[in-house]
């Protein structure tokens, strides 16, 4: 009888700019076993988020990625062997885990995105896009943006996962959305099936002067992915109490270093945060740990407003362990087509599609959608 | 008969860099004549203030001034000739006039701060610090920057006008307050009279090591009249769900040019705006205007303090026609004392002291005091 492997991609070194292929090394480490309390699961697809890049660099919200241990990722697993009561065998979870095929997990786990059970009858691929990437866009627009009907909401990033769909939400409540992207493709998408009604094609056009354009009464709310010199452009034309969301700056993120020094000398100096002033407008970041409260009401409407078709998820889909490293630098070199995912595997067992929990999460969908869809 | 003259302070150029005596001539105008509806008014005192650089250097939240006319400033004056209802002899307005010693006031004046009428009784120093200063402080720490009892409040220009405010309204309030301030005499004002918990002496200790040693929980309120690289400081150092007020940027004013490139390049860049992700936090600007409907009770409520000695309005009080342009540059210089006034004149004609007016005030204090004070 073969001995059974656990593929895995350690984090070797912290990144010093892009990632690099240097920056992870593949490793076989010998199949984990379980104890009261854990369960084995399986990991069937991984999510790429520019954060990971703060994660493998920096203590920040949470602890830097130890070197020499699994990359971490966001991943939609399924559990294949419990020895809890709280999982069971078949169950699909998702949490903050790691670039490895089997993972062990634990029923005390309390870090800051542990693995919760999903509901198995739900669209795989869409759920881990909705997850981190579709509860960002919905908080950070609608609780921390506050667009009201007719407000003029600038969006940077806006085809990528997380403004593609900020853009959606945004129209559907009534604005009037300007959309950043680079090259023809992700204007054209943002045009065509966003239906967005302005764009701004920053690798061929005139930043600036397109924001002023496309923005003449100025930005209300400008949600932000990119920051850096987008930043500035956005802010030397707001209008009186707009609202800057911060929820990225992925210009940003290949300057952020172990090294703090590094970090200072590198990283883009905004110049105009004193128009914040004669713009009584405000900037403001946020986690989105922040709204995990109201996760179960934002999954339930993004979920909904896909299924009627009202907004649209891109997902860019990439397959096999061996590309995990190079997927992520899709990310950082702007290549992902939407939300980036891969696929490492379909489920090893039968989902758990109990029907007592497809009929309650309809009605909660139902009553979320009454109270604020 | 001599004919009467109207001694003016004009604005020549728009400054670059710090102000200079060259910015501005001195000019003998023949004396004003009003008309039906306008009164003319005699300046008693004017007001200081950073955002004189703005005003002089470009369109902002008001146009420019323009050059060859006299520089703009908050003026406390008596009106000594009325044909007008709104204003009669005796009064005393205060409003966005001019260096001059007779202006004429309209009854149909809209702009951004047109003339009222403040009660004669009040003392007149004190009103024209609080009216613009003291209001900025107000509603800046406690509409924009909202400490809770406990909390951290850092506040940059510490001892100047409005941060000197800041700190002992932000004690009233229960938190704890840090200072900072440059030099020895500025600092001990700071702990001896206003009663900060910390001090930090910019010019004599490192910033950095200091912010960070003397808020170990993070920075809950940063109010920050200074800008560059103090608000650097406080941004890496921000609590979770950090507020910080962008009142002023004194540090960065002698940027601000008419022509766009010299400000972008001069300006200081922020880089660590990414630190608003991390501790959720917000930052935000905000103009006085904002607050105009709550002028009434703000005033009231930091007369009643200052009457009750539970904080103190430092005025910085000089004199002379002559001086006016080298007082403006004592600002930048860092040279005044708390809030930054020239007394022209005393009044020409008995205040007017209404008793039922002097009745009513004293009621809607009570009022007021009552339920915020």
């Amino acid at each position: 009888m073969t001995v059974a492997i656990n593929r895995q991609w350690l984090l070797k070194q912290r990144p010093v700019g892009a990632f690099k292929d240097s920056d992870f090394e593949y490793h076989e480490a010998p199949m984990p076993t379980i104890s009261k309390g854990q369960a084995l699961v399986k990991t069937l697809y991984l999510s790429f988020d520019p954060t990971q890049r703060i994660w493998a660099a920096v203590d920040s919200y949470i602890p830097a990625i130890p070197l020499g241990m699994p990359m971490q990722a966001l991943t939609i697993s399924q559990v294949i062997e419990s020895k809890s009561k709280k999982y069971k065998a078949g169950d699909i979870v998702s949490g903050l885990m790691t670039w490895q095929e089997y993972a062990v997990i634990s029923e005390k786990d309390n870090s800051v995105l542990p693995p919760i059970v999903m509901p198995g009858f739900l669209d795989l691929q869409l759920t881990l896009a909705l997850l981190l990437t579709g509860l960002t866009a919905y908080f950070g627009l609608l609780e921390v943006g506050k667009p009201r009907p007719g407000d003029t909401v600038l969006v940077s990033g806006a085809a990528g996962a997380t403004g593609s769909m900020v853009v959606q939400i945004a129209k559907l409540k009534g604005a009037r959305v300007v959309g950043i992207a680079g090259g023809p493709d992700k204007c054209l998408w943002l045009k065509e099936v966003a239906k967005v009604d302005e764009v701004i094609d920053y690798k061929n056009e005139d930043l600036r002067v397109r924001v002023a354009e496309t923005c003449p009464n100025g930005i209300d709310v400008f949600f932000d992915n990119v920051g850096g010199e987008t930043l500035d452009a956005a802010l030397i034309n707001l209008a009186h109490g707009a609202r800057v969301v911060i929820c990225g700056a992925i210009s940003q993120y290949n300057n952020i270093s172990s090294n703090i020094n590094d970090r200072e000398n590198d990283s883009y100096g905004v110049k105009a945060t004193v128009m914040l002033i004669s713009s009584s407008a405000r900037m403001q970041g946020f986690l989105i740990s922040d709204f995990k409260n109201q996760f179960n009401e934002g999954l339930m409407l993004l979920t909904k407003w896909v299924e009627e078709g009202k907004i649209v998820q891109q997902i860019d889909c990439q397959q096999g362990f061996e590309n995990i490293p190079s997927t992520l630098q899709r990310l950082f070199l702007g290549e992902n087509k939407g939300k980036q995912i891969l696929k490492l595997s379909d489920p090893a067992l039968p989902l758990n599609t109990n029907p007592l929990m497809r009929l309650a999460f309809g009605l909660m969908k139902a009553f979320v959608s009454w109270r604020k869809g």
